[in-house]
């Protein structure tokens, strides 16, 4: 059982896009909200915010900028005490991206950042703090950092910023629950004043057992998304973190409503899950570009030779 | 990392049957019996072993019975390590479908049985050893049973059987990981002299993280299948748990290979996984014929009315 304090932070439409350059309608996200809303959930990040001088608007959907105005149409008129918010890459938002807080339907900002670049995360994590937003900062590909720099950028955002939280976030999808009990003990050593959370890939079906492994550590925050939805191999299922969780204030109906009304179909038309090359990905520990590249091709399910491929001498000669 | 002394018993063909009534062509368990071979699995599960007196051959496809001459079949010249079993159910079995090991291709027979029938278990397990192969027991629906009850079945069985391990099924797919070490722990405290085994389900997906904390806990078998075929949310998947022993006698590619020849078309025809009526089934601790039901009706995609009727006033009171 789990405490009353863990929050439940979706991030269906940012994650989800990834898989098809955010191409969802406003009436997709209108449904995703109010049923994340009726469901009980914390925090809806509700896509990225990109700079278009950046990012070309034609080849995106709105997801890719989410702009405030976009927001205020997905939440029309209703009332809700679920916070929204979008995620910004390092470099690829401007400073005029963002209004102030007090002007904008956002409440919260996630920063996502390589280690290497943890020095430009917490100045934007700052920026983003003093223009009135809640800020977050996830560290990426952390299954490929080594623990000295790790702990070492962890005393930097504990000491030179106010996010609410700082995420471990498994990108490759080839961390064990034993990673995440060591991975997140280490967060919580080095962070006092600030919490802890998970983001997980579900390469080796371990999306949600990890995501339940970072709680009992200490984790107070918890990506999920709508029925695993997300690149690849996909996140940590909405349904199944709520229904573990058992606090009464998530409702597991809401959810299952509209899986059944919108992602049954959704699935039909873009791909996500457990699939092998993305297992093959994660057990390799490398990023999944290679198999969402293989998945794309003529040759989608010859899974040996993919394998056989990655293990190559040549291939790993090449890293 | 785990010790080499865990043992991997696949169960593709018989768990995997249970789908679609066990007609799975002899090659294709051929190529399946070579694929693990070659993997290195150490033993293969073919399927039951029952009373043709009992189950309508015509009906049935050959792995409801599993006759010797079948296995046979299967072998051919092969020269292999791999240990050859079947699975018996109490009261579906009788004496004399059993010939002396002597006289079989198989090394071991597992018996299935509910905690009310260890006694009958018992005596069938007995004489599985009597007969000259190795056997196990497997506690079925084990999320049903109180521990004070399991407690006393689990010591029956050290000192009245010869059972090589006794296997803690997740038969409704509902336990956690906190579950496993929880049962496997007092598995490991009652069997001074048997080893533990484990046998999952992936209604939750945590077939293969429940497996991994069984093997953290002390069990020393573990069950998987290809692809994770099984009823319904299908089992712990083969090629993850072969990926995460690590141990250099098991090799990944022919899993990969036999899933991309066979597996990939097989799950076009036949439906296994991840599927949210299988997942409310676990999260409500029932078994999961309702959903199986649930899938072969035209409300199949019907997911929020299926959960509101299985959590409804009435429904509890028929429990």
């Amino acid at each position: 059982m789990f405490g009353n304090d863990v929050k439940v932070v979706d991030c269906t439409i940012r994650d989800g896009g990834l898989i098809n350059k955010w191409k969802f309608s406003e009436d997709m996200v209108r449904k995703v909200f109010l049923a994340l809303d009726a469901a009980g959930v914390d925090y809806m990040e509700l896509g990225y915010r990109a700079s278009e001088k950046l990012f070309p608007p034609k080849e995106f959907g709105p997801w890719r900028f989410t702009k405030d105005e976009t927001v205020r149409n997905i939440v029309g008129d209703t009332k809700s005490e679920m916070k929204l918010g979008v995620m910004v890459d390092i470099d690829r938002v401007e400073e005029d991206d963002l209004k102030p807080a007090s002007e904008s339907p956002l409440h919260f900002i996630r920063v996502a950042t390589y280690l290497k670049d943890i020095n430009k995360a917490i100045q934007l994590a700052n920026h983003i703090n003093e223009k009135g937003y809640e800020s977050f900062i996830n560290i990426m590909a952390i299954s490929t950092v080594n623990s000295f720099d790790l702990e070492e950028g962890l005393r930097k955002i504990e000491n030179e910023t106010k996010v609410t939280a700082v995420n471990v976030v498994d990108s490759n999808g080839s961390l064990y629950p034993r990673d995440i009990e060591n991975l997140v003990s280490l967060y919580r050593k080095e962070l006092k004043t600030k919490k802890t959370g998970f983001h997980a890939h579900n390469n080796l079906q371990l999306g949600f057992a990890n995501s339940i492994q970072a709680l009992h550590s200490g984790s107070k925050f918890c990506d999920a998304t709508v029925n695993g939805i997300g690149r690849g191999a996909g996140n940590c299922p909405l349904e199944l973190l709520i229904a573990c969780l058992k606090n009464p204030k998530y409702h597991l109906e809401p959810v299952l409503r509209v899986i059944q009304d919108i992602f049954v179909d959704l699935q039909k038309n873009i791909e996500w899950g457990y699939i092998i090359p993305y297992m093959i990905t994660g057990v390799l520990n490398e990023h999944p570009r290679v198999a969402i590249a293989l998945r794309e091709s003529d040759r989608k399910d010859c899974y040996a030779d993919f394998y056989r491929q990655l293990t190559s001498p040549e291939c790993y000669e090449n890293r």
